[in-house]
């Protein structure tokens, strides 16, 4: 019994978080099987054993995981075959990366998206995520979604150093994709989701070309996710 | 014959460059024996087979190299016994990570230490220096390292994503130090012997306390480095 318990919009088939997208990409790299269980911010509780902390949560057995980054150490463990990390070495040098790509891709990213989620979500749980996010970001999610295309340039350039390594090598991880394009891949999926309309990248941008790897990866799974119409 | 060529100063005890430090650390994790050669910015063409081009530069037998990063990788697959990287994936999240150190921790501490770098090379590499490098910083050596406290609190809050991961594990490795470890310590331990009274970090501070761990490796084989006096 594996099970990923996922964050869903109204429209249970919108699946769109960007720690989510990071396990998923994870869960399919080591070609394992799963049930997709959508849930909304307001149904943590009813799932798992008396609720379950965030999503994603992953039940695998009787193994219950929640941070993405210890889920993906998790499948590289249990299922050491094709690695996402494949040294304690590659473990700790992700706890950096994981800190850079959440305070720089997902935060980020989060004021330019914020009030499309919003939008998918449904009264009640629309509601619950205004007034959270609105209390983390200092201002309303409207306030924070204006000017997006100026706030992309400076998004853009903020994420040199990813753009600088993948002018050297074809993927965050080497010459493969590993943990580190996923958990950089999760966030810009979430924005391909909520707003497929933003171009969030220069055709030209080598993060662009990367991007369209990762989409395209495992017969395009994260291509083919639902999108907001 | 193993040699490592290093960059040093007038007085050949001091041996500060921070990319050969890097390597330094990564063959003293090894426990290879190596030759140090000291030799000065305008020495390079004296060594090697017709010049080497930079330093570090480490003869390995036949084998040449010149990157830290490639002397790393080099050194992993040769002497593959305690790991700096260990795997694909981690030696493919290090140009990343090399990448915002070089970015971050190099170039940010460059103008607060180049001047303290001039100043021990003897005349005609301290000419060649200057010349260098006021062209690359586009000001004066005596500009750039102007208001330097100042700058020094501007370089501790661009560390921030480094400082996180290190109250989250011991080092930058994980539990154990590795590469990612040598390779940030490396350009502190160039400040510290070109600028040993300039201090970087407070000493609450969670890179101090990872910087001193580093500082007593190998018996205290970075502490006990010559500084300027």
């Amino acid at each position: 019994m594996r099970q990923l318990f996922e964050l869903c919009g109204e429209d249970r088939a919108i699946c769109f978080s960007p720690f989510v997208w990071r396990v998923l990409f994870c869960l399919k790299h080591k070609g394992l099987e799963f049930d997709r269980v959508p849930a909304m911010f307001l149904e943590k509780s009813e799932h798992g054993e008396g609720g379950i902390p965030a999503y994603p949560t992953l039940r695998d057995g009787d193994n219950w995981l929640s941070d993405s980054l210890e889920i993906a150490k998790y499948l590289d463990h249990t299922y050491p075959e094709n690695p996402l990390f494949g040294s304690e070495a590659a473990e700790g040098q992700a706890q950096f990366l994981n800190n850079w790509f959440d305070g720089t891709i997902v935060m980020g990213l989060f004021p330019m998206v914020a009030a499309d989620v919003c939008a998918i979500l449904g009264e009640d749980n629309a509601k619950y995520f205004r007034e959270t996010r609105e209390a983390r970001l200092g201002r309303t999610l409207e306030e924070a979604v204006a000017n997006r295309d100026q706030a992309a340039e400076a998004y853009r350039a903020s994420l040199g150093v990813m753009r600088g390594t993948l002018t050297q090598q074809p993927f965050l991880s080497g010459d493969k994709p590993g943990w580190a394009d996923y958990a950089a891949a999760g966030p810009l999926v979430w924005s391909r989701i909520v707003a497929p309309d933003f171009a969030l990248f220069q055709e030209d941008d080598p993060i662009h070309a990367w991007f369209e790897k990762m989409l395209d990866l495992f017969d395009g799974f994260a291509r083919n996710a639902p999108t907001v119409a």
